[in-house]
């Protein structure tokens, strides 16, 4: 059984003023060149989809012509819903679509959906797991009374109960511990969203979405296919790839990463402005890079921005890095922690707000609200 | 060829401040029991599947159960997008479900799909043909230069040039002269949206969708199936049903119109509160009805809703009609005519604002606005 994972298509996503539409189609179009001539059974996406729930017309034209260009080869398509996702939404004639091989993970109602395949080295099954948090299983289940993403992810492992006598795939979008995050991806505020892989260890191979940088965690063969493009500054160095699987008898998983060429790359520059508009450089830079500037020069020069665009058309930021910024460190406002739980961080802005600690009024307030706030966010899906 | 033909399900509309999901729900689930005992070929629905063109997630599940449980019968179905629905969010996949013959239309690029069938009695022809404005033909074809929507449609309709020696089905979304309009529908401002039907003679049955009132125009074989729910008083009167058309030879097409009874009816009921809660008049209302309330009372009663909420539950507004209302008939605001070109409103407005009449240059701006709107609204798709 041969697939290509993929995961986190992000379609509509931007990059800062600039629309993707155009990169994200001409990738697709790769990666369906890529699944032909590799000879795939099937084709993997391990969530996120969409970048956004409701995505913008654009968008579904694209993931349609996707969806139907792989179709057309007659291979199986297996899709789960990210947390970027409206699973619903998503998995519109999921019923009538699994006829012609297209499998869509349901809204999670506590079961995890098995698709059973068969090649020459017997039985395999695919189990579909969209993005799912704590208050998802505790929907789903009265007696699940966990608060932990690892508690709820295992609740829900335990269900599975995979025949281990024959190969299972899963197919997941999660957080898992130790792997290597970007700025792009959207973590849990809160934190410990984080899964341990050992909680996979009856699979053959885990198909994991989520975090934008190709990756195996923990072993080969629990695997992040990382984003097929590059969608922010943080994931400049990633080689993004698209993985192929091929699984032969049970306990021989054999893993091939193709990398994924974009139509426009991300550059980051940082110098004079009579430097980077030297020859040398501007020649060291594919044209249509999207490119971020950081000028080092002591006097800021007004037209800087217009001189560069000569040189660099898709400039998506540019600042300065010169003793004045250095000295003018003033932090406008702060990252949010992954560590500190969301009434931390509003208790925290109410301080600086009113130079006074939260009576327990207040405090209690803040939590039911956070709490309405996530479990709402469930609802809308 | 038998085959049931529904219009404008408007899946997420509302009445009032009342959810209608458990009504659509339920009325679906018994036109799915309609279809199975009606031993069809298949299902036409006209357009306006959703109320909105971002559909809410509720919808997409009704929609979405729905057709799971119409394709279970193994049967064809057709579908075709409205004003309200967003097409390119409506055929999503809609490449892959043809396989399972699922037609969705395509979004309207000058073509009108056919869908080519055959029975005992021969070939029949299908013609998908999404609603369409003036502009989306001006967008298609450089050469048509048209501004009434008869003049569109004639331009698409001769594209067509169906073979008249086999049977021929139009499925369409527009508003046909001679039809009968309800307060619900949302008719193009600016008038003349209105085709003939004449344009249609090469056609053996034209599946109408836009109005609300299920109805015959020009000839019996030219119909508009209604909605399955009354979706405003001003359709209390109308009779919905489901419409089964039988096309067999050519030149012999038989209808039968199938009641649709909703889980709860619309009801007005005019009367002094005295009246209105007298015995022989609650019990002559189902007592789950939508109700809409005139009181006749000279003297306005404060608790006057929460004595009647007892007798109604359901009550979807509660209005006076009595000498104080009568005198006092002062327009707040004006119903806008169909008649009227969007240029002319915002004229009639300006003028009650500012007492004198728009300048040359103002009237420019605003027919330049206005242009702006529509070709946006256009785009949007």
């Amino acid at each position: 059984m041969k697939f290509a994972h993929l995961a986190d298509l992000h379609i509509g996503k931007r990059l800062y003023e600039y629309s993707l539409v155009e990169n994200q189609k001409d990738i697709l179009n790769k990666i369906v060149e890529l699944v032909k001539v590799n000879c795939v059974d099937g084709v993997v996406i391990s969530g996120d989809i969409y970048d956004k729930s409701v995505p913008p017309v654009d968008a579904v034209k694209i993931m349609d012509d996707f969806l139907s260009a792989l179709s057309s080869l007659e291979i199986f398509i297996i899709i789960i819903g990210g947390n970027h996702d409206s699973v619903a939404r998503l998995s519109f004639a999921s019923k009538i679509l699994e006829k012609n091989n297209v499998y869509i993970s349901p809204v999670f109602s506590g079961n995890v959906e098995k698709i059973e395949m068969t090649d020459n080295f017997g039985r395999i099954n695919f189990y579909l797991l969209p993005y799912i948090r704590p208050v998802n299983v505790r929907r789903a289940y009265e007696d699940f009374e966990g608060e932990t993403f690892t508690e709820a992810l295992k609740f829900v492992m335990d269900k599975i109960n995979p025949d281990t006598s024959i190969r299972n795939v899963l197919v997941s979008h999660q957080f898992v511990t130790g792997a290597q995050k970007s700025d792009s991806e959207e973590i849990y505020v809160g934190g410990s969203e984080n899964v341990a892989y050992t909680l996979f260890d009856d699979f053959d191979y885990v198909a994991l979405g989520h975090l934008h940088m190709p990756q195996a965690v923990g072993r080969e063969t629990v695997r992040y296919a990382g984003t097929p493009l590059k969608y922010s500054f943080s994931e400049i160095s990633h080689k993004k790839s698209m993985t192929i699987v091929d699984i032969r008898e049970k306990g021989k998983v054999e893993i091939e990463v193709i990398p994924l060429i974009p139509a426009q790359d991300l550059v980051e520059l940082k110098g004079s402005l009579k430097e980077l508009i030297n020859e040398s450089v501007v020649a060291s830079v594919e044209c249509n890079s999207f490119v971020k500037i950081t000028l080092t020069d002591e006097v800021l020069k007004n037209d800087a921005l217009d001189v560069l665009k000569q040189f660099y058309p898709y400039i998506v930021s540019i600042g300065y890095d010169n003793s004045m910024t250095r000295q003018n460190n003033v932090v406008q406002s702060r990252a949010v922690s992954e560590e500190q739980r969301p009434e931390e961080i509003v208790e925290e802005l109410f301080v600086q707000q009113n130079n006074r600690q939260m009576n327990d009024v207040e405090r209690g307030l803040t939590e039911k609200l956070v709490k309405k706030v996530w479990e709402r966010e469930y609802e809308t899906d």
